[in-house]
């Protein structure tokens, strides 16, 4: 072959592997890096791990796995070659094996983001991708997992839900020791089986939730009971009276209301507004043992959580030595799907370019380059216009994507000029001191109408 | 299964898929971000294509390719599914197709920079990797491209390597005008091949080449021709007299040294010292017409070319249309091999965290994360201790992760102190009013002796 080029007939999207125009793509970018940004500032380590883990590791991990997973093998192997590896679909298991592997050159509790693709072979629609962007959170630690990690989580997430440009948020917390106990409270032997079914609310109502309940073994009363109990909902530490007034009692539900009004209480103090217990916050996971989080965007319910996670006695253990977290996962590639792809949210240019450096003529290349030199320099950035075409030409070229600014070099009696080719107004600079207005510098990424 | 927790028996590294430390990957991500930030400067747009590519389009890029394909396929769907798509092996083959896919949609010439993960299943030896970390940019227009973009490249491959924390580097340019010229000057007809034959020349020295390239058919005095020209380095014009002392006439050589020139004059004014012109570049891609790149680490010239690219006629083409372009791509994971691998280069810590605030005792955790909020509000990285241990205990935590300073809430009688646990001065402090050193406030990423 003699050049890269594809065939026109195979260049068509993939379904459920989401890709963006440059604009789009700084939106993505922007979010990121808040999230990046947040993250740090909350004292958490970037990790990154391989792509790739083997198949029996990925299949362990729950009954449904094996349906969703990518398997990758070489392609020179041909049909001999047995897949070993998968394509990792969260970065939990990833960072479990992590952790156990250099378990001996970290220091614990270890705070650690990770913002990675992950892979689900899942059938795609909307919300849903088969390659997607996660940015994860999680604290570790070894043998005990003190409970002030687990108020700790919502806050960051809080921080950093508030400095994306968009519309309100709320996170929800439940602490499973709440239903947990409560159940065994009222006599139901199946606590799994009726979390799972009492997760099901949003999706098909209390009626039929009641009906699978029944079905499963419990008492129209029990059944009762436990809708009662998901039903609860406080921006405060209201929920405790509240479950009280049911009059169930157990330990364990003792366990879960202090911890939880204990994240509410933080919450309360730190992140005001953000959290809410939520009594039918679940998480389909059996790993979680105490507090769980759902995060949703107001006026945006109906497609669910877009940063969820949990507490678990057991991230990781070779076992002799168990490693307990919590953790939450921020789902990018969502949260973009929605803004992006509704056009909730856009970038006000296409290039991270402030500024085009007019070309007067071939001739003068080295000063424009010059000029762009000097102005990068200074943190600015811009480029060359690609050829001294009329102005009128060169000021549409960066009007096509956005640049708010033209260079002109020896324009002025006194030297260069630059345009603000919005209003038109055109003064003498130079490009070791003029700087455009902040908001002009990077792209700005905003809400638009229709979403706010 | 009952937690994500993975089977002791299967936590171990896998060849040629390298993972960081907290404080190496705090290493590799200030190269990615002085990569990127410089890219923008130069006005370059992000772009992120999906993971994987049709394999036929995959297969498509020159004969080894099919052995290197990581192919990519759902576990659920067994041995009867066949391998549809590949995971990509470089930036080129998606972003091609990229183009192509959103042609009507993007600005041209289009400047787009990509930083992703691409898979190759060559044999990992050191340098070389299955998965690896490639940083690209690539000027692309409709028709034509105009030739200063060839000269542009390599400036801005000289301000990414100038801010990277390490020793000398050069930038090597030819132009593939130069040898298809001359070779066709002394009547070689088969131009390509004598090409690959001469770009052994660091592999397997002078001699062999000679040897080999008498073997293909040339006669010994057109071998010592095609070394003398190889052997031909300056880091001005200089090397357009040496080769026209050689005596060879073509108008495609003639082309070719225009070219080059035009390239190296502009990086003497714009990049001095970063650039010389070496006429035994050659780089082995059929696909490159104009002029080619590599970049070397002065002193660790045996590991080969860290940032390497071209000149192509067509990136793309969808038949009517095409596409040609000059990109030019860092292998950021290589890089990296070397400098982390060798210990070169090392992070101050290995968390993101200038300040642990201190817990006095537990009751007093409210207090702390007020004083954390607020330093992260004026942008502090900061942490809270996980126990209201000794206050011993609690600097040593900060020490093991390198966190310079230790806050300690009510400790003085005006307040809040902080301590600087490298010098132990403790000195009063406003949670909203102190800041540390610039050179403290983010991990800093320096060579070692050793790089030195």
């Amino acid at each position: 072959m003699n050049s890269p080029q594809p065939k026109a007939a195979k260049v068509m999207p993939i379904s459920g592997f989401p890709e963006y125009l440059p604009s789009e793509r700084i939106v993505e970018q922007r979010f990121l890096d808040v999230i990046r940004e947040t993250f740090e500032l909350h004292g958490f380590s970037s990790v990154e791990t391989r792509s790739i883990e083997p198949i029996e590791r990925l299949s362990s991990q729950g009954e449904d796995a094996d349906k969703e997973i990518y398997a990758v093998s070489r392609l020179a192997g041909g049909s001999d070659e047995e897949a070993r590896w998968g394509l990792h679909f969260d970065m939990t298991v990833p960072f479990a094996r992590y952790v156990l592997e250099n378990a001996g050159k970290l220091a614990f509790p270890f705070r650690r983001y990770q913002i990675q693709k992950a892979w689900r072979g899942e059938r795609p629609q909307e919300g849903r991708y088969r390659e997607f962007t996660q940015a994860d959170i999680d604290v570790v630690d070894v043998g005990q997992l003190s409970p002030h990690f687990e108020a700790e989580m919502p806050l960051v997430i809080a921080d950093v839900f508030s400095r994306f440009p968009v519309g309100e948020f709320v996170i929800q917390v439940n602490d499973r020791k709440i239903p947990n106990g409560f159940y065994q409270g009222i006599g139901i032997t199946d606590v799994i089986g009726t979390l799972r079914i009492v997760d099901k609310l949003d999706k098909i109502g209390p009626d039929k939730v009641k009906a699978l309940l029944v079905e499963s073994g419990t008492t129209p009363e029990q059944a009762d009971q436990c809708l009662a109990l998901a039903a609860i909902r406080s921006t405060d530490l209201g929920f405790v009276e509240q479950v009280r007034a049911l009059g169930v009692e157990h330990p364990l539900l003792d366990e879960g209301l202090e911890s939880l009004a204990n994240v509410i209480r933080t919450g309360m103090a730190h992140a005001p507004g953000r959290l809410v217990a939520d009594l039918r916050i679940a998480r389909g996971l059996d790993y979680y043992t105490g507090t769980v989080y759902e995060t949703q965007f107001v006026g945006h319910e109906s497609w669910g959580s877009f940063c969820s996670g949990g507490r678990y006695d057991a991230l990781a253990s070779d076992g002799r030595t168990t490693y307990p977290g919590v953790g939450i996962s921020i789902g990018v590639t969502r949260i973009l799907g929605l803004l992006v792809g509704r056009g909730l949210v856009t970038a006000s240019r296409s290039t991270p370019a402030a500024v085009l450096v007019a070309l007067t003529d071939d001739d003068s290349r080295e000063q424009a380059v010059s000029v762009a030199t000097a102005l990068r320099r200074r943190g600015i950035a811009c480029e060359v216009a690609p050829a001294a075409a009329r102005f009128g030409k060169q000021i549409r070229y960066a009007e096509r994507r956005g640049i708010p600014y033209v260079w002109f070099p020896g324009a002025g009696e006194a030297g260069d000029e630059v345009k603000d080719i919005r209003s038109g107004e055109q003064v003498p600079a130079s490009a070791d001191a003029w700087t455009p207005p902040a908001e002009d510098l990077a792209p700005v990424v905003t809400r638009t109408d229709a979403g706010s």
